[in-house]
């Protein structure tokens, strides 16, 4: 190993170490409490174990708008909500690697003011008091890496604090971890060479998607109420897919993405959007409510000045189903869960039409093509200065050549019309009112092994609001064996069928994409909810 | 003259000529009452020359409101008032070269039809029912040249109409005409090597702005009673300024742009957009209302779903005064028009405070460097296959390097710092309303001569809604004298007031630009009303 090659890794090593030095010793799982590494499933460890009060259980296991009530009522102190989510946070990083940030003493200090002010004022200081929310890595706050990933950026702390952090704090929340992503969040898992690899609770053998999959992982295991990711091609639905949660991808300007960390700064032909995560949908909308309501456009100039809308959508909803994008047939859990959610969604008399993907496969080709661009150049001068060797997931910007602005030009024009065709699609049904597809062709999937953001990246180009839920389907060893005699739409159709491992997946959530036009935040969440109550699913997801 | 050369100069004369007999016999003004090319003022041409009827005139003199008003109420029919229009227009083209398209037959078969459709029906088909509506050459319109200047885009009809042109003949409008424009739609006067200069109908000396200065000629004449134009760097309110009419620049989103023809092809890093253009605020909001009424965003996906908003603006608005920019300092009409202005605000009560221009220089020269972005590619590729010359004015696409996109990115980011600080500037005052501000610094100018779009391409890149509206003064010879001993800000500053003729612009229009934030189209419509209402000028500009 040359010096130069060390420069990386010693950054990574020392980071690594210095982030597991935040643990406090008291929230370090006990060695004979630690589940073994061939324990795959480790969410049921925080009530196995013993190691959590019952109190503690109690608040992790809460929702944030009971979480909040009970703050208020001053049933809970923010500062026990705040210890309870440090504990089980940390316990999620030492099992999962989720964590990127670690704060917690700062997190209880604010805590404790937020406890004492309600004792002096017998008011909340906003909506979000005392509540807990954990951050992307990308999400800027003083004093803290932002390090997406690359080991140039180890050491760096943001001199500023993202605007959304300073909403949410202004609203109460709390802030006390930051989690793990992909280099550049532009990988569809959450590894990078810096802090290395997050897997999933519910099965460590498989990833938790990315480019959030921090986030997923923690949330799924208990380790926050409610988290922030961002999706620029499908890194919030993603990792929620992969982890059974629920994610709310905005369409861009409702939630401020101002002074965030950005992979690939600049680049605006597609932009990236922040969004809540989190194991069930009223933490979701609580959120959304909570962020519009405080007016971001006063803060952010990207920021659309549309308040939070009430919106009543239709008792009997009209949605069209994307069985496959044409690219890649998903995997037989999620065929199976596509096709029961669509009868259970018939029988509560919902009309069901079907979506052609004809688009599609133009719509994600030309979003690989945007992504790289600048040639790979914003990743290259972020590894360069340690010598940090490009990821493998990472080839396409390794490869990639870089276009001047005219041809740069044509590539806005061909993404304008395609925004147009589809917009014209939608409208050739009468009162079509969501698009019901898969989040992605897999319940969850090998560890290196996740292919295909198509299913979500489409959604990014057309800047249409999302959301991924759980469908209340899991995998089924014996309902969802391997597709015989698969015909392929494409190689990585092929590969992806050829790798798809019934057994390894049985037993995960599997989640489905509601899809509705853009700026429909309001009305994608509470056909979410339509939807939710068809396929009588209880409102909270798995844990 | 090289064979090369002449292809360009072939088609732009053939193109001149086939538009010249496109004006019926009847609209060709007589050689015996045909002001001569020494007259500079035409305006008085329609009400002294006796070659308009009283009807014609008295049509052509009224606004939007009273001639849909005539019309539904039968007073009138859509079929003479388009024929009036189309009459005063071809008088406004003989004496200002102001049309690029004409296609009156067209329109006075539309307006027969609804006229037919109001007789059978009883009913109008749209708010917008028989008003002629102008519209800049390059909004297509299907089977119509939108050569835009460009000798290699003539003959060249458009397969489809651009989205706005559909909602405004759903509405009811009668479109009739086109209007020129300066080459690529990038110069701030009206100039092109096809169809030559429009010069202003009140000094025809002077130039009418640019680059919908085709527009404005035609509306200052009266030959439109609402138009339609573009605006990337002040393309809307600089012809506005330069003929005393009403402009609104809207934000990105209100209205439309899909489908139009543009200068520079795929350019987003500062967008486009539509607006409308009238001799009085009224026509402004009329067309404003009705446009976003229509729902654009179910036809274009880049507009915004918000929709036309009732707004009551404060009794005392508070205002901020941009006395210049810290670049050019306005030429003395201007500089008086301004102070005028600010002590009848003052007078009426409203609480006027000073705009410091410090972000004004580093965002006009981000402004030149994001046009060029591409090394004048766009520009050259249109030039070639006529081998037509760049014109003198458009050197800077001429000298220009193309940047990567790499490059480009980092222009993205300083772009958004800067709309990031603009708004803290504003924020930094309490309730501040708008700016007030030159909307040029010129009342008009001699042909050729107009430069320095600073005033209002700031207004471009942060995208706030503005509207240019005649403050009632006009500049006078002898209380607008040159400044003595002049101390210039920058060498256009220095260039702009060596060249100020008090004589040559005496009796022009002034205008002013009134700012909201980004997004604050109805707030700022409201504002000028106000504003108007404080300067005790009627609401018709001067015709």
């Amino acid at each position: 190993m040359t010096m130069a090659a060390q420069k990386w890794l010693k950054l990574a090593v020392a980071k690594r170490a210095a982030l597991s030095e935040l643990i406090p010793p008291e929230y370090r799982i006990p060695k004979h409490l630690l589940p073994p590494n061939t324990q795959l499933d480790v969410t049921p460890f925080p009530t196995e174990s013993g190691w959590f009060s019952q109190k503690e259980l109690e608040i992790t296991s809460s929702t944030s708008p009971v979480i909040l009530e009970k703050i208020a009522s001053r049933t809970w102190t923010a500062e026990e909500v705040t210890r309870a989510f440090c504990k089980r946070a940390a316990a999620a990083h030492q099992l999962t690697n989720c964590l990127s940030e670690i704060f917690f003493s700062e997190a209880v200090e604010s805590a404790k003011a937020l406890d004492e002010h309600l004792l002096n004022t017998g008011k909340t200081i906003g909506p979000l008091h005392g509540l807990p929310i954990s951050l992307k890595d990308n999400f800027n706050i003083v004093g803290k890496d932002s390090c997406v990933g690359f080991a140039s950026l180890v050491n760096q702390p943001a001199p500023y604090n993202a605007t959304l952090v300073e909403l949410l704090e202004k609203a109460g929340a709390v802030r006390y971890c930051k989690t793990n992503v992909p280099t550049a969040m532009m990988i569809a898992e959450s590894v990078n060479n810096v802090l290395g690899r997050t897997v999933n609770p519910l099965n460590r053998k498989l990833t938790s998607g990315g480019s959030s999959g921090g986030e997923s992982a923690l949330i799924a295991f208990g380790g926050s109420p409610l988290g922030v990711g961002t999706d620029i091609g499908g890194s919030l639905r993603i990792p929620a897919a992969c982890t059974g949660i629920f994610a709310l991808r905005p369409s861009f300007g409702r939630f401020t993405t101002q002074r965030c960390r950005s992979g690939l700064a600049g680049q605006e032909a597609v932009m990236s959007v922040n969004g809540p995560m989190a194991r069930t949908l009223k933490d979701v909308v609580l959120f959304a409510k909570t962020v519009v309501d405080s007016k971001p456009w006063l803060h952010d100039p990207k920021c659309l000045p549309i308040p939070w809308r009430l919106v009543e959508p239709k008792k009997k909803l009209k949605l069209a189903v994307l069985w496959n994008d044409g690219m890649v047939v998903p995997t037989p859990p999620v065929k199976r869960a596509l096709k029961e959610t669509v009868e259970k969604l018939k029988n509560a008399g919902h009309v069901i039409v079907e979506w052609n993907p004809v688009l599609h496969p133009q719509l994600v080709d030309l979003l690989g093509r945007m992504f790289v661009a600048d040639g790979g150049k914003s990743v290259r001068a972020l590894l360069a200065p340690t010598d940090e060797p490009f990821r493998p997931e990472m080839e396409a910007y390794q490869q990639a050549s870089e276009l001047g602005v005219h041809a740069m030009w044509q590539l806005h024009l061909e993404r304008s019309e395609l925004q147009k065709k589809y917009l014209d699609q939608w409208l050739s049904y009468e009162d079509l009112d969501a698009i019901l597809a898969p989040t992605t062709p897999f319940a969850s999937v090998q560890n290196g092994l996740f292919k295909h953001v198509g299913y979500t990246g489409v959604y990014n180009i057309v800047d249409y609001a999302a959301v991924s839920f759980p469908s209340g389907v899991f995998a089924d060893k014996d309902k969802d064996k391997a597709i015989a005699n698969h015909t392929p739409l494409s190689d990585t159709c092929k590969e992806i069928h050829s790798e798809y491992d019934a057994i390894l997946v049985h037993g995960m959530p599997v989640s489905l994409q509601l899809v509705a036009k853009r700026l429909e935040e309001e009305k994608v969440l509470a056909m979410t909810e339509m939807v939710l109550r068809a396929i009588s699913l209880p409102l909270k997801a798995r844990l």
